[in-house]
């Protein structure tokens, strides 16, 4: 791995909102941009903060329990550490001047890192190395670690070091009107000289958060003596500790601190146990040693190498480092779902949509057991999704768009668009495809691990549910002898009506009928799976009756799909008749034109009226499944679905999509590998840089994208090396891309660790470890028996 | 089944403290002794409530979190509902004349029923009949239903539903001179004409609960006009409904209340839920209807018919019931552990033991995935376990003999002696044995289920902690080249330290020894089970080395075992020197001495002076391992063990064990079972009525004793049937047993689901179902594969 360190010449905070970054490569590290609150100047949530905040944030634990509408909350900050030499300012980046700035985000071992070099008013240059770590190993804890080195003063100094209670919401630049405020103090206590502690509780779910924080200052490896003052209100509470420095001696602060809410297992009460994990906590050498050792074992199982490109591989490496910064193993057993943008901002406000159906795939092939804890966050909703589609006359379970808390829907009637200032209605809540996304989850984790127990145990409870609602949901067209599903939403949002009409949803949109029909024909395959006993008891729980299942049967063969003419699919019934939408003209005129729906919102038009998509929406159905199964599933329907169709589809719809979300990107990366591999290419790029370079113009700084990060690692497992789960056998099939020179991962299937290399044209495929003695991998065409520990090498040539 | 119903003529509470219940039997019904809270006069907990208590607590979610040494806490109740006539007096069993009443708890659906007719002062006459269920379908939801005749009396009725925080724990006697009151009022409301809220705090571990209750009168299905008055205080509230009523008419009264804590997954603030879920709820037979199949569904897996004593049968049903009530599916994810006394009684105030050690082998072989819920119990305390072991100089981890809460000791270091009054010091906490059976759970779960994600991703890590706290508590002894266990005490509570000691603890228990020793055996095995990889990085993780692996293996050849002589086990070194025990003569004079430690101490004398036992200890090893296994521990550590030796060692305990714990039954009786049928079948007789007919002198009044109830169930399958899991094999070895004339049950061995009845010296294996086409399921001593479906007969003759 390569270092890729940031270094910020004569920083100045106020005028780096956009400026672009000067970047070397160097040893597995890679810096943020902008700096962190840990200045002691917690008002400032600088530009670019993101990752940092992002990293700090990881530690919650409430992800996805959306706070009625207020939502996501962010802890208490507890990087108030700051300094002042005698009579001096307390350390504060605006008024310092810097005279050198290195932030370094550490991904290998899960560091940030800072250096730098600031002088006061009066011409006292001091150097700082702040190192900070949420705990891998315990999560319940996180250290900050100042080296303090005044390089041409000495005398007394003072430290600050709070809790600090007065956090807000304001990430996000369109919220700030609205409530920013989540916390309610419940009061501050000092337990002993070094052990400072902070309660507070989020004020619609009620949630108590405890925070103790230890501050010990040591010289040459011995603690020292210092003056200690304690500084106290209802909100936050803070040590000024004072001691004298010698000039170019070197000081060394360690804040350790512990959080606990009142949700976490195994504790009496927060305060106590957060008290009691911080004086239990030993230095921070300790505690590293064992949050590295954790992070040792993480990347073992998900690293991915990628050679040619150091920026690639540079990438691969932040999207796998987010995506265990917010779905680690400390998640496992959690009431936690898949927020979209992870924890890393507060966009959407921690809402969950279907962004897991992006992320699982990469979870599936290494850490099964956090994708079936998470799974476990739809089921503990599906009393809710059982409600919500009794609500609206609906049989099963219909899990809504936006969820969070206790699983009722959280989609907005309503939005902003900044472009022309005028909240306007928001019919996306009819996404109903959301189901089907879940259901395809339970069923590939299930493909991948073979754990028979979950899917007998929960994982058909919900899909049998979500069959249900689907067979409540259609309506028999007589004439045509098919079923057909009216009054919803597909992927892209641009079409949500048609339009001049009043009312919202469209009808057979192509992709949702598609995946209804499929989950018909699973379902009746699990039912199958589950043994005659399960398959009893669950139908009578369910309410679902022989004549229900019959009509599964009916749906699973004769669901409606539009099509246009010439095999291309009709995204929705009625698309034909839109207007082509004039790409040159627009993008003559207004440059980016990814959010066309604000700027044609703004120019009074209605997105409704072209053919213009904001993302994939029909060729999501080539990008969930193979040409194989997608011509199977097509055939049960009595269609025909070839590859000279795929990719007829595929050029149709390329030319009318505006990538206005980061996930298109990876799905159009997905379909073309096979067509268009230059394409391909240059979608893969552009999904591997959309956080890094901000590609959606400004969206990044209110959190990454998570799903669009998976997709890409996504894009080199299953696309690039042909990865495909099957009942019996793991399948490799790798394409032949120019692009790619040498590429390795493991991957796990059921139970077994499997190592697969590409080295120009050489295949090398290791069957690692795992409980059975043989395995049964298909390359290519054929299936090849690898005993443990065997490699086998094939030619691609 | 048969309807097991206790009637009470003329019935007044205040008699019956002692009285025989008249008992009749009929459809799968069980009655309980003593009346319900729900007499409107909730001061009152008479007598021998204890089912119907139990019932209402299975409810909660807070088992094995002791809050501090407060505790064990009961929800508000709920049951409260009463009535008067005009001018009347409120319903209360004291004072009314009860003319007849029955109270009939309905294992088979879940409900508790009274039926019973009252005359008032002024000689008006009414006849109610209760119906109550906690439902096993939705948790969070109970339901009271009252149908009410007014036999010779019409006009004006008033009702009073009421939901009460001011319950306390008094349900033993000892402790309440200790603080009772564990919740802080947070306030009532009520949301509308029909519903209520309460809502408190637990006041140690600040845990919000809340309840909602909606009570409706219905007449002739109808709901009926009533005036409702609503009466609020601090920590109670309450409606008074008034209406007409007509002679010799029913009414039906319905109150729903749900109940939602702080602690609880997918919610946004309980009060916001349990208001929810009681507005959603249906009637009372809708709630009713879910229920019954939900038990439907757990009495298939779980039931075991013995024909031959209805008594028995019925025993074994209340047994099973039992466990369900504390231990369903309910329970999975949720973090509870396995509490002494279920949650059906305040004895040892919640407190988690050893007890889970007797109900896993019925759960793992029906329910395995409530076990691995409750193995997670103990892995969430991991942290917790090994700073304990830390804190003792030790390596690994050290599970307390008594935890709760967040996974700390628990155990008390005085008790108090209701025989002399006197409180003496109390070293049981030494029982480091705990540590061995929570290994033995995690191999036996593992054995049965074959769950290799449990045993690698979590089960190891414990495993592997417990086998170094071992490691790190031998002491080598070079002259006879022997690992020794200092300072210990073992099952058997009555000898905790030498005689006139004053160091607490036993040297070389010599079941401690023999567990330690298997400990290394199966960590070793282990260690290769989960694969070089895992096996890395948790010796890493757990601070391991290689160097720490030698001495396992060592320790598991040469760890010492002290011998009497002629093959008898020591129970402890030293314990050959103890007196005698002059059984007889306490006999004699006692009568009932099962408790002899009281009664020693009350006479100044010393229970640790004496060969006598509280339960098996040594025996407990020929409980835990059959034959074989104990034969193969024992050759790898240099000593013989055959069937003649345990013959002699059982022998040798039987006659020296006062049964004070109702576990040492269960060991008896199994212990027995080859060499001495008469006495093994009277002490299984002893188990099952153990709580039924309150064998230990009242204890049962203090809640149930789910270990031994369990045994019972655990007697029959591996006793009785022979069931032992292998690697591949399912084992089954009849014993052929004079008293048993037909059984049957269904176990479920790694996914497949087998059938087993004995019918005289017919045996008859049918598997089920399974994901396998074929299992090998040993008979005696051959292995036969068995097709899905098939029955097969086998002769014991």
């Amino acid at each position: 791995m390569k270092r890729f360190s940031i270094r910020y010449k004569d920083w100045n905070p106020k005028e780096q909102k956009h400026r672009e970054a000067i970047c070397t490569l160097a040893n597995g590290y890679i810096a943020t941009r902008g700096a962190a609150e840990e200045n002691g100047n917690t008002e400032h949530n600088y530009p670019g903060t993101y990752l940092a905040g992002g990293f700090d944030r990881a530690w919650t634990e409430i992800a996805g329990r959306t706070i009625e509408n207020e939502d996501f909350v962010n802890f208490p900050n507890w990087l108030s550490l700051s300094f002042r030499p005698q009579n001096g300012e307390w350390l504060n980046l605006e008024k310092f001047k810097v005279l050198d700035y290195c932030q370094t985000l550490k991904m290998k071992k899960g560091i940030l890192e800072r250096k730098f070099r600031v002088e006061d008013s009066q011409g006292r240059r001091t150097f700082i190395r702040s190192r900070r770590l949420v705990s891998m190993h315990k999560k319940h804890l996180a250290c900050l670690e100042w080296t303090f080195r005044p390089e041409n003063w000495r005398g007394e100094v003072e430290f600050l070091s709070g809790l600090d209670g007065k956090v807000t919401n304001d990430n996000v630049a369109r919220y700030r009107e609205l409530e920013s405020h989540h916390l309610d103090p419940l009061g501050t206590d000092q337990t002993d000289d070094h052990i400072i502690e902070l309660s507070v509780r989020t004020k619609q779910s009620k949630i108590t958060m405890v925070q103790a924080a230890r501050t010990i200052v040591y010289n040459r490896g011995q603690a020292i003596q210092t003056a200690i003052e304690t500084h106290q209100k209802e909100y936050d509470i803070h040590q000024i500790i004072r001691f004298d420095v010698k000039e170019r001696e070197e000081y060394t602060v360690e804040k350790t601190v512990a959080i606990y809410t009142s949700r976490d297992v195994a504790i009496s009460e927060p305060a106590l146990e957060a008290r009691k994990a911080v004086r239990r906590a030993g230095s921070f050498k300790d505690t590293l040693r064992k949050h590295t050792q954790a992070y040792k074992t993480l990347w073992y199982r998900a690293d991915i190498r990628l050679a040619g490109d150091d920026k690639n591989q540079l990438l691969l490496h932040l999207h796998i480092f987010h995506i265990l910064q917010t779905l680690s193993p400390n998640v496992i057993g959690v009431d936690v779902g898949v927020p979209a943008r992870g924890l890393h901002g507060e966009a959407y406000r921690g809402h969950v949509f279907w962004d897991e159906l992006f992320v699982f795939p990469f979870l599936n092939l290494r850490f099964p057991e956090i994708t079936s804890s998470l799974l476990m966050y739809r089921y503990h909703r599906l009393t809710e999704a059982r409600y919500a589609a009794k609500e609206e006359g609906k049989n099963g379970a219909m899990f809504p768009w936006q969820s969070g808390s206790n699983g009722r829907s959280e989609s907005q009637v309503l939005h902003l668009n900044p472009e022309s200032g005028r909240w306007i209605a928001d019919n996306t809540y009819l996404q109903r495809h959301v189901n089907s996304a879940i259901a395809y989850n339970i069923w590939n984790y299930f493909l991948t691990t073979d754990d028979r127990k979950f899917l007998s145990f929960v994982g058909a409870e919900m899909f049998l549910g979500i069959a249900s609602f689907w067979a409540s949901m259609v309506i028999y067209n007589a004439e045509q002898d098919r079923y057909e599903i009216h009054g919803v939403v597909g992927p892209d949002e641009y079409h949500t009506a048609y339009p001049g009409s009043e009312t919202p949803g469209l009808n057979n949109n192509a992709y949702t009928n598609v995946m209804a029909a499929w989950v018909m024909q699973k379902a009746l395959e699990i039912l199958e799976i589950i043994g005659t006993r399960r398959k009893e008891e669950l139908l009578r729980l369910l309410d679902i009756n022989a004549m229900e299942i019959q009509l599964w049967k009916e749906i699973s063969h004769k669901m409606y799909v539009p099509f246009i003419g010439h095999g291309i699919i009709n995204q929705f019934e009625g698309y034909e008749k839109l207007e082509e939408f004039p790409w040159e003209e627009y993008r003559e005129k207004y440059g980016d034109i990814h959010r066309l729906d604000r700027i044609l919102e703004n120019e009074n038009k209605d997105p409704n009226s072209y053919k213009a998509s904001k993302q994939a929406d029909v060729l999501m159905l080539f990008y969930l499944f193979s040409k194989d199964e997608i011509g199977s599933i097509f055939k049960q329907l009595g269609y025909e679905m070839t590859e000279d169709i795929i990719v007829k589809n595929i050029e149709y719809y390329r030319k009318r999509t505006s990538h206005g979300s980061t996930l298109s990107r990876v799905v159009f990366s997905w379909v073309l590998l096979k067509y268009n591999q230059l394409q391909s290419w240059e979608n893969f790029e552009k999904v591997l840089v959309s956080d890094f370079e901000d590609i959606q113009g400004g969206t990044t700084a209110e959190g990454i994208h998570l799903g669009a990060m998976a997709g890409s690692l996504d894009l080199v497992q299953r696309g690039f090396l042909g990865l495909e789960v099957g009942e019996e056998t793991l399948w490799i099939n790798p394409l032949k891309l120019a692009y790619i020179k040498k590429l390795s991962l493991k991957v796990k299937y059921r139970s077994h660790w499997i190592l697969v290399a590409l080295v120009g044209k050489t295949l090398k495929i290791t069957f690692k470890e795992g409980y059975k003695d043989t395995l049964k991998i298909g390359v290519i065409d054929e299936i090849f028996e690898f005993r443990q520990g065997k490699t086998q090498e094939f030619s691609l040539a």
